[in-house]
């Protein structure tokens, strides 16, 4: 993959994306959306990376829809609107340019088979803080700004963050900072539940790369993915008896692979060596998460 | 709409709705049931009520079923009772008096076009409780009492409630408050994750009022219609995809509409002007919202 | 109900099970889960029972999986893998041996018609901390230590914790706490949302039995059992109209038995004398809740 407005770095197997439009402020672009998107779904099959850290160049996170570029949806004619019904096949080369481009990022993100985590350096406004709600732990430089600032422009919360922000800080706190549509600093983002801790600007990678190493270090990338999985979708479905399914699927087959080293090497008190990976899992993980 | 149970008052945009049978706590009856159910559906026509705030006439706010009065559920013989499937057709004029009348407000509130904020004065027992996790935000007064009492008198908690309270304080939390059925004051249902913020009683309504104004104000009332039905609605789904497809309807509308001045008003450094109107959705609205 | 690895003890209503092999720190094995699973059903006919409390004998909880024992899930065989498909049926004897046997105990727990408080009076690991999760609160000695440790072992949270975990902590410290798979000590669970309450370990079982009598002491069983799946089951549904569908009918026949009761009772400032039982419930209730 060519990349033109983000950065790859494989540091001792933590993917670091960095958002690389510097002078831009990282402002977010159609070509950035294919490049993050094409990013989460390539990394599945990268057997060197455990984990992924998103961060941004410079002195912004990202500072939002690159209102300037080409192609964003501020160009639609209502003829060309489409129903629900419409809707239905993402697939369809037709709603490409209809589809939130965020959207394509976030589900991406939740898709993915590796713990990611955001490490925000400076402004994430717009899709550069919805775009995060689907990572699994968010950073926050002391710098740093979050604003869900759809509400100021006339538009709405985008990159199905509608979906994941209220399992984050629940359903006051999330309406409450959706409609009011302020930028928060470091400290009031905390305070809404948003960041899962706050470092000194200097030491937020290496933080990032440490709670990477902490989630996935020396753990099968087997278990991990299924997890991962198993609680972004098996908690929103409408009973438990659903997770059960997936649980005794998933269990059987960890137990007959990297379950049986993990358990072996804890019988016998040594580290174990997981042989599993996250591109080759069972076959029902396909017929669960696949459409 | 002839009112007998609360009032209305419009100040600046913000519709005040006074529960109003100071003599009788404000307990609730099926004609106060009806003007509030009323209330919620005619507030999504008018241009002039960017928000609503409810709070109560008097030391109350509202002490519950008002049970001295007419119609109440408290009348019905086992002969009449509906099955599961009966429930289906909620539109069924036989199912008229079977339904929990306090459901039939929040449902309405639920599906309303404008942020609704609890101004909570006094005593919220039973429905005057119940009401209030529909609404969007609860602010007390220091002399507020909150009391999910159901489990006291034999009954269970009502108006969808179930739905509403786990989103704001969590599973256990809402286990422990409707098996309690305690009455709380002020700074215990704070604690509890009830209470947005606590108040001088004086300043209780204008607090509300300026929370109305940092939410609605300025902003495009189609954006924060669509907003709001998107937090509650996409997040109860299995799957961010099915958020996505609003998102992108969404974006799309918006983006020709008030989307296209709050982004042109952005550029050009200058307080927006949106011309949208909350009663007017775009056509997926229907689509998505219907029954 | 012959007991070999759990013992039952019925103080004034509430029925303590006790994880009895602390000679294994109360190691937990398929007859373990047969012997809990069937507990959680029989309670439910027990007109003397009002809650359950659950602890272990020793100084453990539950140390997790008995790796030693006969019938684990570390046994299976690649040929017999089912799909997903196959598990739809879970009555089928086929799938006995295929379906997490945690996953057997913490449905029944949440099927359950009682309040089912857990009392942690140690070191709670693997399935010692997932059963818990269905419980109704989590009650922590100070020596007491939490272990969601599957992912040190290369397997996965079972027990369909992956569905009651989010609900009771948020997504963010859930995926936390499954991801870096420590045992965390009393402090540091509370501090994570797990624990309810931490007490002194003497008075752990007696805060418990408090809780149990604070819940459900001179409250209806009926309005108890229809509350505790309502809570659990209308949470989890698309839309609040699915919960008002179920609150009219259990109001409906809560207010023809003992909410008549409950509510002469409060008119005439007298203590209720409710006659129902959980082990009869209305029709519907088969209807909502079967399969």
């Amino acid at each position: 993959m060519e990349l033109s407005t983000i950065r790859h770095d494989v540091t001792d197997g933590v993917l670091v994306v960095t958002l690389h439009r510097p002078d831009q402020l990282n402002a977010f672009t159609p070509t950035m959306a294919d490049e993050l998107e094409e990013t989460f779904v390539q990394v599945n099959d990268d057997y060197s990376v455990r984990a992924v850290v998103v961060t941004g160049a410079g002195r912004a996170f990202c500072a939002g829809m690159d209102l300037s570029s080409e192609g964003n949806v501020f160009g639609l004619d209502e003829s060309k609107s489409p129903t629900l019904a419409d809707m239905q096949d993402l697939s369809s080369p037709e709603l490409r340019r209809v589809r939130d481009t965020g959207g394509r990022v976030t589900l991406a993100i939740h898709d993915c088979r590796k713990p990611v985590i955001a490490a925000i350096n400076g402004a994430a406004v717009g899709i550069g803080a919805t775009m995060t709600l689907a990572m699994d732990a968010r950073l926050l430089s002391s710098k740093a700004r979050f604003g869900l600032v759809f509400g100021r422009l006339g538009i709405v919360p985008e990159a199905a963050s509608t979906w994941f922000l209220p399992r984050i800080v629940g359903m006051s706190k999330a309406l409450d900072l959706v409609y009011r549509a302020d930028v928060l600093d470091a400290a009031a983002t905390a305070e809404a539940g948003l960041a899962d801790a706050v470092h000194e600007p200097d030491d937020l990678l290496d933080s990032a790369l440490e709670l990477a190493d902490a989630w996935t270090k020396g753990k099968s990338p087997v278990a991990t993915a299924l997890t991962r999985q198993m609680m972004r979708r098996n908690s929103a479905l409408d009973h438990p008896r659903e997770a059960h399914r997936i649980d005794s699927l998933a269990m059987f087959h960890t137990s007959i692979g990297d379950g049986a080293e993990g358990v072996a090497a804890f019988t016998e008190k040594r580290d174990p060596e997981f042989r599993g990976r996250a591109s080759e899992l069972p076959a029902f993980y396909d017929e669960w998460t696949g459409r």
